[in-house]
């Protein structure tokens, strides 16, 4: 049906700078700049050169650099760009493929000690807020002001991490991605200068769009240190549901109409039968084990409940007959826990093997296929892995475990990531939806882009001609 | 308040090309490939210089070629890349910043014949369409499919168009812009490289975003062909409304509280007193000469319903006390008669001068302040320019009349428009927030982005190293 050949050829691309400075005398500079916030100990550096997440072997910086505000990254940047020194930012740690693996040494700048909330405003339903600060912080803080940003890319990530990786989430269906809830960003591009990339107007036509262009680009082209996010009103009323279903592809066709209907559901995630299975496990649960959805609407009490029963009947058309639906924070958990717990769940189900979760994206109509033949593809391989998708956008990861020390498992797991990834451009879709390329899926930028690679590899010297920020991931170096 | 030094300067950036080839050659290439398809007629030259909305002096192309397919474009530019010649990307001719002006002569590609729709994918809610498309043409094929595409920018534009401008209109505060709602693009690039941004998943976090970085790069980028759209369920049920306020700060306010509210309004427009007072000069009405609101709500039955409730109840609590609604698709458009009428309304009120349209954009919280200042900015300059604006965006739109004769006049329309921009940003906003830059707006573009435009400009070097495409937009050349 599709051929793995062109999607997992490497790229022609060869790296245009790898002849780096003395790390030493940067390393002197910044500790005159920073005093005892660049570490150089090997724990701290050890610790910045992986990321407890990623399958992507470790490399650890010369030096990291605990940055306190927007202008000391500049001098940060200013010192390495003189001496032509790789810099890797580095948030909360928690991507997935790769991209804080300090592939050619360097300075990892930590940003994680920026958590400054700027400015809110919320007239006009925005705030401003340091690089390091989570996601889970700002809504701490927005609390008692009605208001919350919406993205939820599952991990404790830093809001400046999520724009790099331009990550979604559960949410994404409703509120789109890290792309459509930035308003503006400021950010050191790789000469050090301070540039900030718009006003807080809400729409805006002057000129290329600098804060989409940085926001994917995984610390390749500036580093991101202050972002102005939308907020949204704490809906009035949250309601939840769960129902399974008998085929993934009649699970699928409900999720189809219920968006073609405009019913504007907040989340709707499916788990396949394994992680319906792994969670019964893990969790102590009793659900049938069939593909099972999981919603949530946002509303008002009225609009929620409309909602609800536009649901229940296509849920119902497509022969689902177990549908609860619960109000309550409490009741909602509970009938949510599943899903809150499918990671663990999917790991726990193979306790003392490796782990790794992948995702990719196709066009909601080629999600049912897409998934079922990744199901097949699992089986076949001799792999386990249970599936969990972002049913609404298409979205799906796969959790696979591994015996890391079997070379043949680790073939496997090589072949049926290439397979995945060629399957979801056979769907018209893309290779990731959110966890982003790194590392990880360098080699398949050309499979899906094209020659389209060589003008984003054209950005990418025109900004960074020295090859500075963050080198190797995106493109092969 | 604010100071117009910064803001209105001339960039220090200089064309870094404008060294063309010979045109005879070009043209005579151009000719055995396109037939009579490549026109070289005064008229028809003098057509595609200017546009009729714009008020910038029109130049000519040298020659205007009519393009048939995506890979006809890429013939047609590599030819003129081959001879370093200037190349102008045409639609509808509807922009009013000048970005159709031919200010290095050389081919004009008029893409207005392309005009299929390439395909529609119903379950995803997408349709590929080519370049020439109009919105109004599409959405007359979308009729029976029960969707449609949300984005109106008033004008019978391209969509290809309303892209590379990075267009929005009345819609845009529920629905997005032009950055929101396209999936991807088909591309012909500089070299003559035809390039897909992407595939038809609902996102992607596959390196750069290259297709929202062509959004809004009004030609100087690349050639849009072909566009991927997101559509939208026609709502089951539209109300509009319309109510006056005793002062701008009043309905601003109101504004603020639906948003707040999470209304989901669909269009919230403001008309100001004179444009009021133009309306019901032009449209026969006896609308009180306030500043007054039309909205238009979109959903479901009981959520129009609901919609239209809390709106009036925040009204209210803003003091108006004339709101009223309509249901049948008559009874709105006899409601919105003043709105859709506003453009000629505003002409025929100056008749025998002349006209230009020209927009900001700045946060909502700001609105009523740049409103309300750029009022009294009008009466004090000595002239006429009713204001209309799309409340909900913090985008307002001022229509000055003036005798093009007068030395006078011009000076002050030219002092005028710089206090605007400069006001825009003084108030957190935006020089344009859906007309574009062109020619126009150049100047604001350093006092908008700072060191940022040298990125934009760095980014123009290196895709279009010739400068050939749609050279001195954007940035003065």
């Amino acid at each position: 049906m599709f051929s793995v050949v062109g999607v997992c050829e490497m790229t022609i691309l060869k790296s245009y700078n790898d002849e780096y400075g003395d790390v030493n005398v940067v390393i002197e500079a910044l500790r005159a700049l920073l005093g005892d916030k660049l570490v150089t100990s090997a724990a701290v550096r050890k610790q910045h050169g992986g990321g407890e997440l990623t399958y992507h072997k470790a490399q650890s910086p010369d030096a990291v650099a605990f940055a306190q505000s927007t202008e000391q990254v500049a001098e940060i940047v200013k010192i390495c760009a003189q001496y032509k020194m790789p810099i890797v930012p580095y948030g909360a740690g928690s991507s997935l493929e790769g991209h804080i693996v300090a592939l050619k040494g360097g300075i990892c700048i930590d940003l994680s000690e920026m958590t400054q909330v700027v400015e809110l405003h919320a007239e006009d339903l925005d705030v401003t807020v340091q690089a390091g600060v989570t996601r889970q912080e700002l809504n701490v803080y927005l609390r008692d002001t009605g208001l919350f940003f919406p993205i939820d890319p599952g991990a404790e990530a830093t809001l400046a991490g999520m724009a790099a990786t331009r990550a979604s989430g559960t949410n994404a269906v409703r509120y789109g991605t890290m792309r459509d809830n930035v308003v503006n960003m400021t950010v050191v591009m790789p000469t050090g200068e301070i540039v900030k990339t718009g006003g807080r107007a809400k729409k805006s036509s002057a000129g290329y769009d600098l804060a989409r262009l940085l926001i994917g680009s995984e610390g390749t082209l500036g580093i991101i240190t202050e972002l102005t996010l939308k907020l949204y009103g704490i809906p009035e009323k949250i309601l939840s549901a769960v129902c399974s279903f008998e085929s993934i592809e009649q699970a699928c066709e409900a999720v189809i109409l219920t968006i073609q209907a405009g019913v504007p559901v907040a989340r709707i995630e499916l788990l396949d039968e394994l992680q319906v299975q792994a969670c019964n496990a893990y969790s102590k649960l009793d659900l049938a084990v069939k593909p099972t959805l999981f919603l949530e609407f946002h509303g008002t009490e009225n609009g929620c409940q409309e909602q609800v029963e536009m649901f229940k009947d296509i849920a119902d058309e497509f022969g689902s007959d177990d549908f609860k639906a619960a109000s309550s924070a409490e009741d909602r958990n509970k009938l949510w826990k599943a899903r809150h717990d499918a990671y663990w769940a999917g790991c726990d189900m193979a306790l003392g093997l490796a782990h790794l979760s992948t995702d990719v994206c196709v066009p909601i109509s080629n999600f049912a296929k897409a998934v079922v033949e990744t199901q097949q593809d699992v089986v076949d391989s001799g792999l386990m892995g249970p599936i969990v998708g972002h049913a609404g956008d298409g979205n799906f990861h796969v959790l696979l475990s591994f015996d890391e020390s079997s070379a043949d498992d680790m073939e496997k797991v090589k072949t049926f990531l290439d397979r995945l990834a060629a399957r979801a451009l056979a769907y018209e879709g893309t290779c990731t939806g959110e966890h982003g390329i790194g590392i990880g899926k360098a080699k398949y930028m050309r499979g899906e882009h094209g020659a389209g690679l060589d003008f984003m590899f054209a950005i990418k010297q025109a900004l960074d001609p020295d090859n500075i920020m963050n080198p190797g991931k995106i493109f092969y170096s």
